[in-house]
């Protein structure tokens, strides 16, 4: 006789390792209406304090995979591959990879969320192009990433509902910072995509969702884990999220940034970031075999410009208007107000968090699911942890429509900037790179 | 500015304590719909792995205390205490044990629950005596109560609403087994009859829902400790459920086994079960000062007719058949099988759990709390651990109206009556009394 869904919960909460067909069967259940909400809260919690271990949490991936439907892009003779972040300040990386990697030959295939709370989000960012469309339907989504390489849109109504109504679950009922239910979440909607591999971003410090290294690398090996149990090539890079990513925060401005780097410029830390992040696409999807090799690729594809060619006709298959690409400056933003260095001194650290809710406070984020977002306004954030800076210097701008709402966020972004005395180590970039445990296991 | 329900989750679940005003805000906004059945569920989960201390138990007590309506007998102008049993097979105790006390003296007002899985149930029981009704209002209760000494009835809908509805939910999220939840859902109905004290007959073995001796001592601590901070006088008595109480199990069967002991006579243990949970309401009631005194007034009260009386008084007055108090042969039984020995030897074992699963599948309890039992069906166990038995020695006796039905029972009865060889040693009744912890704190 087979376990009854309380009787599961109860496994669970005592410790136990489910099978593979249970946890399917709860999600099967949960799905059907069979199991309720209640039970499904309950179950979570107990998750929550027992954890799942690689062979459930793949599971469970599959189960919420299979909730909706898959995408087959088997049509596409190419690698497939996508990179995920799990979230920071000024986090711009998406829009200048996907087309540079997409140039060196790899299809990459993009699914996109929104930004919440004080991170952004990649589909807020490119609809500060005119006319440019995430929502596009599967099928012209499979002909782009056929034709341009490259096609970035939002997750559709039917990719993994049982995560959409999990995750909804999670946010109301305290169960959202469990690992195993952070992978299942992120690998099963990314596995709906198609994909062959899968390159991992896992943000760390006061700006990501994990605050610190050890929480971060737990995070990282358990996607690299369950994606490679999964059948996927994945790998992770820890990436530093002590202090924004890049100058812009926003969504005009970042979209800006990004392309900046396709014009073969852009802040360093944003154009190393991504050329990391890129190598490993590279590597994984067996174009290259050595990272040096990538390296050259990716840097011959941005001094051509066919990183921004690529860019050019995935804006226009998506119906933007594909003149910024060319010209990022007809990306509207908001006039700006700056924010002076009161006194003299080293900056010892730029507060993501706080510049991230800043950017919310400008109606750059949001708080809520159903808020809208002003593409045009944002944070400029010129200091990095390490400049000196004498009284009067520029530490940031902040472009907003509103002067009544600049000075309060100017002086929001003022005391994000702590400004001291001594030397003040630059933070590096990429703190750790994490490939699956043993090679993985069969899955 | 107040904690909101999903940081309140998230307190708990991090080990936090709560204040008892968050708790009573959980409950009411738990009956106001503002906090789902999804977040109670993963609130009881997490009360589950990190518990409740006495403060916050008490808390959670009162909150679904005042869910609902409390009894007010203020106008009885006697000591009013009842008794609570965790639940065990065959035990009928209430039933002669209410009209006993109330016959010394003391009033009893007694709120009791129904059968439900391999427990039996007062309110099933005493439903065998025709005519008799357990669903009296609470104006007519009362009146009884202040007339007789003594009411009997059933849970009415709206005593502690939030318990009800708290439990239908910790059934189907695997969150029963939390001795928090526990002491607050059996101390907001006790204490919502109006009570100054109440004495717990916390049941230990296989029999009962805790199945070893420091379990049941944790509950029971827990629940004094709960009831002394709510302001009553309470105290708990450990006894015996590693073999069924008395001879009959099932309900008709029961009730004329409690009013045998009413009678004066009855099988030993439900006698003496009776009477040292008897003492301890006479002695908490401020009747009496020592216990030899509490015993010598019960006993008269046994001998002299006067308890059966009251009973007869009791039933009368809830509208049931009193003729049946001084002849219980008058309540009907169906015909019984025997149950013979197989082989010659010492009984080892009368599995309590067992002989109770046996009475549900003859139709005396239930599975579901919508199923309806039967008064006249159940099973007589004769064989007690230690008895010595031959081949052809009746064992017990199955009561069932068919003759197939009868059959299989009567199979599952002998395999749960084991017989063996050597000395057995007689389980002792009463395993232990238990006060409150440094007389209880302050309420």
């Amino acid at each position: 006789m087979q376990a009854s869904v309380v009787e599961l919960i109860a496994a669970k909460r005592d410790g136990g390792t489910l099978l593979p067909d249970d946890i399917a069967r709860l999600v099967t259940a949960f799905g059907s209406g069979e199991m309720a909400d209640y039970q499904m809260a309950a179950f979570l919690m107990a998750v929550y304090f027992k954890g799942l271990d690689v062979a459930e949490t793949t599971a469970l991936t599959f189960a919420m995979l299979h909730s909706g439907s898959v995408l087959d892009l088997g049509h596409i003779p190419r690698f497939k591959v996508d990179k995920h972040s799990t979230g920071g300040v000024g986090d711009k990386v998406s829009i200048c990879l996907a087309p540079l990697v997409a140039a060196c030959g790899v299809a990459v295939p993009m699914v996109s969320g929104r930004g919440l709370g004080h991170t952004g989000g990649t589909l807020d960012k490119l609809e500060a192009i005119p006319g440019f469309r995430t929502d596009l339907p599967v099928d012209q989504f499979s002909r782009i990433v056929a034709d341009v390489g490259v096609c970035m849109i939002g997750q559709t109504k039917d990719i993994a509902p049982a995560d959409r109504r999990m995750y909804a679950l999670r946010d109301v009922t305290a169960t959202v910072e469990s690992i195993p239910l952070i992978v299942a979440s992120i690998l099963s909607k990314k596995l709906a995509e198609g994909i062959d591999g899968l390159v991992l971003d896992v943000k760390v410090g006061r700006g990501a969702f994990m605050k610190t290294e050890p929480l971060a690398r737990q995070l990282a090996q358990a996607l690299v884990d369950t994606g490679t149990r999964a059948g996927k090539k994945v790998v992770a890079i820890l990436t530093d999220m002590s202090a924004p990513l890049g100058i812009a925060v926003g969504n005009a401005n970042e979209t800006r940034e990004a392309l900046t780097v396709l014009h073969d410029r852009g802040p360093a830390d944003v154009r190393e970031c991504t050329l990391v992040l890129a190598e490993e696409m590279l590597l994984i999807s067996g174009r290259v075999t050595e990272r040096g090799e990538a390296r050259e690729l990716l840097l011959a594809a941005l001094r051509s410009g066919e990183a921004l060619r690529v860019m050019e006709r995935m804006v226009a298959a998506q119906g933007g208007d594909s003149r910024v690409v060319g010209e990022p400056d007809r990306l509207v933003v908001a006039p700006s107000v700056k924010v002076l260095a009161e006194t003299a001194g080293t900056v010892v650290e730029v507060d993501p968090l706080e510049i991230g809710l800043a950017a919310v406070a400008l109606g750059a984020g949001r708080t809520r699911t159903d808020q809208a977002v002003d593409p045009a306004v944002g944070i400029m954030v010129l200091a990095r942890p390490g400049t000196s800076v004498v009284r009067g210097d520029t530490l940031a701008e902040v472009q907003a429509h509103d002067a009544g709402v600049a000075a309060n966020v100017v002086a929001r972004v003022r005391s994000a900037i702590r400004i001291g005395h001594g030397a003040v180590p630059t933070p590096t970039l990429v703190r750790g790179r994490i490939e699956a445990h043993t090679g993985g296991l069969p899955p």
